[in-house]
């Protein structure tokens, strides 16, 4: 017999890559994971053996050799190829420290005050890497695009459901075409090749915009007038007002989401921690905190005392220099902070809030921000 | 006799222009008014005669034949003249639909909920203007500057202090060589020369930016590694935690203000009117709602019910086109909504939050983002 009859065959999650045990499944097929929240604030550079996985669909297998990206011009009907060899050769080396996080990234803590569809994920749906690769805005420019205001940039992967329908998304032209927007379309991350998980061998990195726009296994680019069809631009990472429901619910009211808003979380201690450790009254308190459309964090407020006092975090986040300035904060910000705790105080509160350039500030609760999706869950970490 | 003696000589407030009855006062020296909030939302584009003048000093009274504005590169030490008809002449007239805003603009509703420094101004120090003169890009570009990360744009005004000081602040460089930065070295105001009060001959519009950064009378332009010595810029105009007063109080740990946070105010009915309209159970409600950094204004919500349920409003703002597009909504969105009242109920109390294209939004009380000085007052309006 030459017909196979093993389930593999027709199953599109039999050839999924091999997974670090730190990583928590949210889910398996498609492939959904975060590490602990505590393991984030050891590193300023989230390693890529924890650094969370958000797959829509199977996996691609794609050999570096047989890689191809297609690019469209739609105004001029024009289209060109591109291997992997013409990428690294012909266009210069550029790269970027930035932050991908999971529109959905805390939608747990939303999901609590009332429930939302979605992948419950904590804090952790989000890490901070090295890219390299090739700036999308010399990309475009070197193929003649010319900037335009209400154009966009189509991405699709190569990963696709079983009718053939390929993961795709959109970015504004602007945005590309900013080299300082640093859009990269990404070979490496952290020095190395790029994992099949996090999109081999090339994905786009778009800094401060929502993971789902940082499309994986890159198969075409389109200059288009318009945004990407797929679900997950028109149909999904959008919210909504709290009144809004599945029975009310218009998708093509709410623009789709680029930028993330300002957020933050406590990694450490454990909130669920039965004994944690006061030294000269004071307990010491670690996490992250983050703003997209390149914002800086400034400030980082903890509060013991639901919002009585609050203590200044000190801030661990890259310097306005050669690749980072004002609007172009595309890290993350670690900060620390020593919180004092009142003498026999049994149960234990924090907050945290984080403030960025645009003094911008996170909501206070869930209760007024609350959307069907669970996303852009932002309010005070508790 | 030679000498006079008349009051006026020792009153450097002796020669201000004239000013609108429409205009409420803060303060008579400087003069600082804003109109009534209602009148507002009758204009997209808000009347030279009631846009709320914020002066820090006296008024200069400038002839448009002998207006000189200085430019000085710090790193070459070159310096160079122009008059207004060079400006008009040597370069290409560009334009820009920008609010100003006063960096106290609700101070008044933070004021009320604890004691802060600062005019108390209500939710009318803003206004929507058509601006054009010679975009600082444009302009920067011609005199050999080159974009850089850290470098400052200073600004000073031809308005002094008795010891001479002039106002002064500054931007980064990385704001004024952006072309969709749109900042303009103003010369028209709604298509008419600037007024005195707003800055005659020349002043800078930094679109999306603090108005304490458009400084007006502008005297001098220098490219510098540091950032404006001034008060304005080093000691006010920054926000700090909640727990920061007088007493601890570092002006150093807080960045200058520049992109105002998102905020929105409701302007009618006035919310001291005995008498509202409910026609069909429902009271029409209107307002403006505006974000910092170029961010567009994607849904205004309102409630009558403290949130329990919340309607969403029709919104009037620019379209993306030749000069408007993502990151680049410098003008404010006007809003309008019916919300149905229940009946019978005597005290209306209506909240608006604004969301903007970051998915920011309002926080919902001054409690937590309360700061000594009263700025970037953006909590939900009541
Ligand atoms: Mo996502
Ligand atoms: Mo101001």
């Amino acid at each position: 017999e030459d017909q196979q009859t093993t389930d593999d065959q027709d199953n599109p999650y039999a050839n999924e890559p091999t997974r670090s045990p730190l990583l928590v499944p949210k889910s398996q097929t498609p492939f959904n994971a975060e590490p602990p929240l505590s393991l984030l604030v050891d590193n300023f550079i989230t390693p890529v053996e924890f650094f969370y996985v958000r797959n829509h669909l199977p996996v691609p297998d794609i050999k570096e050799s047989e890689y191809e990206l297609e690019v469209e011009i739609e105004a001029t009907g024009k289209t060109k190829t591109f291997s992997l060899k013409d990428l690294k050769t012909k266009f210069a080396k550029s790269g970027v420290v930035a932050v991908v996080m999971c529109g959905g990234n805390r939608r747990s803590e939303m999901n609590a005050v009332k429930e939302v569809r979605g992948l419950n994920w904590g804090a952790a749906a989000v890490g901070n890497a090295v890219w390299e690769g090739v700036r999308l805005s010399d990309f475009l420019t070197k193929l003649g695009v010319k900037p335009n205001e209400s154009c966009h940039v189509v991405l699709e992967g190569y990963d696709a459901d079983p009718t053939n329908k390929p993961y795709g998304a959109s970015i504004p032209l602007t945005k590309a075409m900013d080299p300082r927007g640093d859009v990269i379309l990404a070979y490496q991350m952290n020095g190395e090749n790029l994992t099949r998980d996090h999109g081999y061998p090339l994905r786009v990195i778009v800094p401060g915009v929502v993971g789902a726009r940082n499309v994986k296994w890159l198969n075409k680019i389109t200059i288009s007038k318009n945004e990407s069809d797929s679900h997950w631009q028109q149909n999904d990472y959008k919210a909504f007002s709290p009144s809004t429901d599945w029975d009310n619910v218009d998708f093509k009211t709410a623009p789709a989401i680029q930028n993330m808003p300002v957020t933050s979380a406590i990694c450490s201690p454990n909130p669920l921690e039965k004994q944690v450790k006061i030294v000269d009254g004071c307990m010491e308190v670690k996490g992250y905190a983050y703003s997209g459309g390149g914002n800086r964090i400034i400030r980082v407020d903890i509060t013991a005392n639901q919002g009585k006092s609050w203590v200044t975090a000190d801030l661990q986040q890259l310097s306005d220099g050669e690749n980072v300035g004002p609007g172009r904060h595309y890290a993350w910000t670690l900060w620390t902070v020593k919180v004092p705790i009142e003498k026999g105080q049994k149960v234990i509160e924090i907050w945290s809030k984080a403030v960025d350039s645009n003094y911008n500030c996170q909501p206070e609760t869930f209760k007024n921000t609350w959307n069907l999706r669970g996303v852009v869950s932002n309010a005070y970490n508790r």
